[in-house]
């Protein structure tokens, strides 16, 4: 690691590329969050399991999603030489929380409870090109069910991220768990006669529904499709008759779940495994019903197929219903917040046996920033009440005071910065969004009594009102100094 | 990273070396002992900072206590080709808590208010070799006040840490912050006249007071000391003269505070970096008395000398008093589990400019396992109530059990594993620390009713009471299934 020390004998004081930094309210924002999340996870039974930041490259594997470079995306070294020979292993940091859950279940199988409910929340490194809003560090909120085959154990992961998100702060009506089934999929495809070469293909049409249609989707599938530009696009050469279970699939949403089934049930016709798909996704309708979670809440949705390619069952995607304005003022649906499904190759690539297992993942970022479009977070994150310091001399009596106001629970400092500019200190108050300072110079002290300044009152104040008025009706009172904790506890209530 | 694919086709499920996981109660408890410290850091007015856990190594410098090689001892590597030339920045891993927050302090100067009162928590990695309990990645939990140069920011933290462990669980009288200033112990060496040349031999000899006594140090510091061994052992070459004030510290140590001052006064005679040392030390026992911390809880003693070197002014450590038996079932004291003190050199490196700071660092692994050693963590972290399956087509019915108990918040649960075996439910419920479990089998459902088994009960009796005894008052009750949540609720209560 040389570092030309002549050249450039000060360090550059920066958050590396693609870092950041977080500060007060954003990480107790989040934390918040995450702990009421975390709290409706313990409920439902899961456990907390905490991994270390560090794996071993063999043990977090190649499977970092939609990265074509083995091992390229991580952050890894190798470790120093071994003594008396060789080279050290590879260590990467985690991308993900499953990687290491993998890893966890493989190493403690035979001490772990099976079934094994876990959660898990922490950073999560990527080493990809940063972009706006796009970090190299970022929380992940997942919690999986290992070793249980039940579509239960879906229904249960499906209606406990409905009451994750209303913990969160997301009301009733403002999100939708909308649920699907990769093997309905393949019923579908086996029910058109796709042959194996052209299921790709076919995947990738069905994923343009939502921006060319039914007609769009058709031509696609069969003999092409002339875009908005003129340009010609070679259709997967399906004939009408192969399309038509595809576009049933694609169009079977009814008004309700059991509509909704019959239509599926329709579209795979004979197929086998596509008759297991339905009648798992009716299974989960059945259990939501169990769990007191309606088809408001969560929804059979044939729609969801975005990373049906990574699941083997059951998947499915929370999306909030409500809109907000973009950076340009325009409104837009929000979208998804978390997402999951079934999947069997976790603990195969270390064991050989096949492990099922079904688990869900929160956007942590997303969804804060969805509390905070909706105004739900935590607030302004109240600064403390700031106790000035008047005279140098009197430290003991401002330390007091403060010490008394923490006793009944009110966040109190004293300013320890150099007092001799007493504007500074307010400024200082005004930087710390102190909602209250105390004054008591040698007059107030010798009077026995203290100075409270309501700093919002004078925000408001000095905005609203003009100068003659705000000087009419100053925001301070004077208090007997034995009163100073009682007249701060109801100059907080006001706000 | 290359792998050999072939001579190795399964990855070994394991840890790093030196790296750890943790499950359940192992993770529940640190944090709930860490958020009990923040909501003390919260009311003295510290604000939390949150940094990746990835700098760059030119911003972490080479300040890693105790290492002598540079940038040895973190786990760092270097960043790809930059596209068009020149090789990435080397990055690594943050060691500790500091060196970010040197960074940030300096990186937002002008944002910042001044002084800047921030809390931290979270891991810290190094590159050492490993060894029992003592892992590469771990835990930090610190708090910091930069560009305060008033001893009342000392006294504050030194306050603030007392509040913490009592937050934490650590009851009054268990535990002691011991406070002494770099400064008295510069002065007594200059009041003992000692050569720049001879001061660390002198700070080395002074660290063997609690092993060799008074009258072994005296040696030490003059002619020199035959040890038990009979090796003999150079002396620092002082005259007894000069040895006077060094010894005279060492033993300063009064009745109170008022006492330890006025030895510690005479200890550095006219020297007057040492008289304002004894002053700040004066200042920082009447502050404490201000903030209602008695000498009880917080104390002047200058045998506190660890880790001096790296400090400028008033340092402290805090110490568990009472005795906890080791390994080998022997009693002795618990330590240090905190310490802190007054730097200058944080901010200096990146902008020139000396900023004032002193900050404190909790040692969470060493006070989480003094917590648990008293019984004082949160105890045998209660398992789920288990709704077991006797009938694998009623899953609704036993879901719609543990919802209910859920929306009572009783922690529940139902069984997923395969069904068929009872005694592998019963396993799986004793694993999961299951206080009950309940069982519904096609009888009882017919007739409207519940059984409700009391695991902890059940356990009980199996080892207090013969086979006889014990089936003649099974720990098992049948309720209507309406009273499903008030008879659990009712049974719970009992423990």
């Amino acid at each position: 690691m040389p570092q030309d020390k002549k050249k450039n004998p000060r360090p550059k004081a920066e958050t590396p590329k693609g870092f950041r930094d977080y500060f007060g309210a954003e990480v107790t924002e989040r934390k918040q969050m995450l702990d009421r999340i975390a709290e409706v996870y313990h409920l439902h039974g899961f456990e907390p399991l905490e991994t270390s930041a560090v794996e071993t490259v063999e043990a977090l594997g190649k499977f970092l999603p939609d990265v074509d470079r083995p091992n390229a995306g991580v952050f890894a070294w190798q470790e120093e030489d071994v003594p008396g020979g060789g080279r050290g292993d590879w260590m990467a940091l985690r991308y993900d929380l499953t990687a290491p859950l993998a890893r966890v279940a493989a190493q403690y199988r035979n001490d772990l409870p099976s079934p094994y409910r876990r959660y898990a929340m922490g950073p999560v490194w990527r080493n990809e090109k940063p972009g706006p809003g796009r970090f190299r560090q970022f929380y992940q909120c997942d919690a999986d069910t290992v070793g249980s085959a039940s579509v239960a154990a879906d229904a249960e992961i499906c209606a406990m991220l409905a009451n994750a998100l209303e913990a969160a702060g997301i009301e009733r009506g403002d999100y939708l768990v909308r649920i699907n089934n990769r093997k309905v999929l393949n019923g579908v495809l086996e029910a058109a006669e796709v042959r194996a070469d052209q299921a790709d293909d076919v995947l990738r049409q069905i994923d343009k529904f939502d921006k060319v249609g039914e007609d769009g989707v058709r031509q696609l599938l069969t003999t092409g499709r002339t875009d908005d530009s003129g340009a010609e696009i070679e259709g997967v050469g399906l004939s009408d008759q192969q399309a038509q279970p595809v576009l049933a699939f694609l169009t079977s949403k009814g008004a309700d779940n059991a509509a909704t089934l019959a239509n599926l049930r329709a579209a795979v016709g004979g197929s086998v495994i596509g008759g297991e798909g339905v009648d798992e996704l009716a299974q989960i309708a059945d259990l939501l019903a169990s769990l007191g979670v309606g088809e408001d809440r969560a929804v059979i949705d044939p729609s969801i197929v975005r990373g049906l390619g990574y699941y083997t069952g059951p998947v499915f995607e929370a999306e909030l219903t409500f809109e907000i304005l973009d950076e340009k003022g325009r409104k837009r649906q929000f979208g998804s917040v978390a997402g999951g499904g079934r999947y069997d190759g976790l603990v195969e690539r270390f064991t050989g046996q096949k492990v099922p297992a079904t688990g869900l993942s929160i956007g942590v970022d997303r969804l804060l920033a969805a509390l905070r479009a909706k105004g739900l977070t935590g607030g302004d994150a109240a600064g403390p009440v700031v106790v000035t310091v008047m005279d140098r001399d009197r430290m003991g009596d401002y330390q007091a005071m403060a010490a008394e106001l923490r006793a009944a629970g009110i966040r109190a400092e004293v300013y320890l910065g150099n007092p001799k500019n007493f504007g500074n200190q307010l400024k200082y108050a005004d930087k710390r969004a102190a909602p209250i300072a105390i004054i008591q110079g040698g007059d107030e002290a010798e009077r026995g009594v203290v100075q409270i300044k309501d700093l919002i009152l004078g925000a408001k104040l000095a905005s609203e009102v003009s100068h003659e008025e705000w000087k009419s009706q100053p925001a301070q009172t004077e208090v007997a100094r034995e009163g100073l904790v009682n007249a701060v506890r109801e100059m907080l209530a006001r706000w």
